[in-house]
């Protein structure tokens, strides 16, 4: 089966307010959940809703992140946990003529599936790889190999994104036309979240130098940008 | 009634794992939520969760922020739905020596409570009033004031917090202890959201500068430290 380019548009996903914004297409989707390492996953208990946050990394149409609060619930339903995983980026705030048209500028995705337990050797191994190579390329090969126990102790979550959508806020001032007549400051104050200077552990054995898979994490550099390109390199290697 | 210092601990809100990192100290909760502008909130329409991104503000022990997809099911349920509203800051990442003993440093905050549209007149017109004065100070007084039909158009959302626990991982690189015999880097990459240089609205009338109450917003500074200034001015301001 050929795969659409888009997630399917269903009541649950489809964009509700400011839907010009809304996109389904996977490569919008995508573009949003891969500038990020913050997701924020929501599940239900008891017809309680909970909001955790959590590192996340994908997979293809599949998103992982390390075993939560929810990890009792899906230990008591193997089938799954319906959930709703989110990730955001702020990008800019913008400031207007007025206060309703004050707004920021953001990106999100908002993806909807089931989440289960990642259980089995091959691909819970897979994943305790991907979580350190997605980020640092090459990384798992100069480490210390995981040891059973540790891979016994981290419990891996996984969801196929069963749909999806992005949303893009990135006008700027947009006011009234009236308004543009009144002697009041307007603009956008951008957003970038950046790297700061590494800070070797000061345990590092003498002569041990930063790895050449670290390059990328230069300080300075956004973070949104050197997840994107450490994602492309990521799928790169896996064919 | 003399207000705790903490928020209630109940089976809801109790810090599972790594429970020694929870603190139910409204101080502590507090320094995370207004170290940010971008909540996540997860509600329950029909058994299925949703995370939605926001912008929230924060005034004494209730949250706010505008209306969200949860609109519709508000609409319906006057008596307010269940609410968990999460603040995630991402401060760097912890590259160890293990695959096991990667993380991240982070700050989070997680709260608890019964979201309920907030549409009395005085109320209403507050929390339009805060939502732009708690990040931009007395920016309300100097604008165009709000027309009736553009409260009419926003819908407000808030809620008492009623239990919240806020997370704190700080921690450098903490390795096995025969890991540190090896030729592995490890370190931190500190993280921080920055301010870039204000983009003036092109069609700015001349003459018109940057306000006093925007000085705080300086290109280079941390955004978390602008947020929390902001708050205490705010704080100031009401009193």
């Amino acid at each position: 089966m050929t795969k659409s380019s888009s997630y399917p548009i269903t009541p649950r996903s489809r964009v509700k307010r400011f839907h010009e914004r809304g996109d389904h297409e996977r490569a919008a989707v995508h573009a949003v959940l891969d500038a990020s390492m913050l997701a924020h996953v929501a599940y239900v208990m008891d017809g309680q809703p909970y909001c955790t946050p959590t590192t996340h990394w994908r997979v293809g149409d599949w998103l992982y992140w390390h075993g939560s609060s929810a990890s009792r619930m899906l230990k008591q339903q193997k089938a799954g946990v319906p959930v709703c995983v989110t990730v955001t980026l702020l990008d800019g705030l913008v400031l207007a003529r007025s206060g309703f048209n004050h707004s920021v500028q953001y990106r999100s995705a908002m993806c909807f599936g089931t989440a289960r337990i990642i259980d089995g050797a091959a691909e819970k191994d897979a994943a305790l790889r991907a979580v350190v190579d997605r980020f640092f390329p090459d990384r798992t090969a100069a480490l210390r190999p995981i040891l059973p126990q540790e891979a016994k102790a981290t419990m891996v979550v996984g969801m196929q994104i069963e749909e999806a959508s992005a949303k893009i806020g990135a006008e700027g001032v947009c006011d009234e036309d009236d308004d543009y007549a009144l002697p009041i400051w307007a603009g956008v104050i951008p957003l970038t979240t950046v790297l700061g200077a590494a800070e070797p552990c000061p345990r590092l054995l003498p002569g041990v130098e930063r790895p050449e898979g670290l390059a990328a994490y230069r300080e300075g550099r956004r973070l949104d940008e050197v997840l994107l390109d450490m994602q492309r390199e990521f799928e790169g290697k896996a064919g």
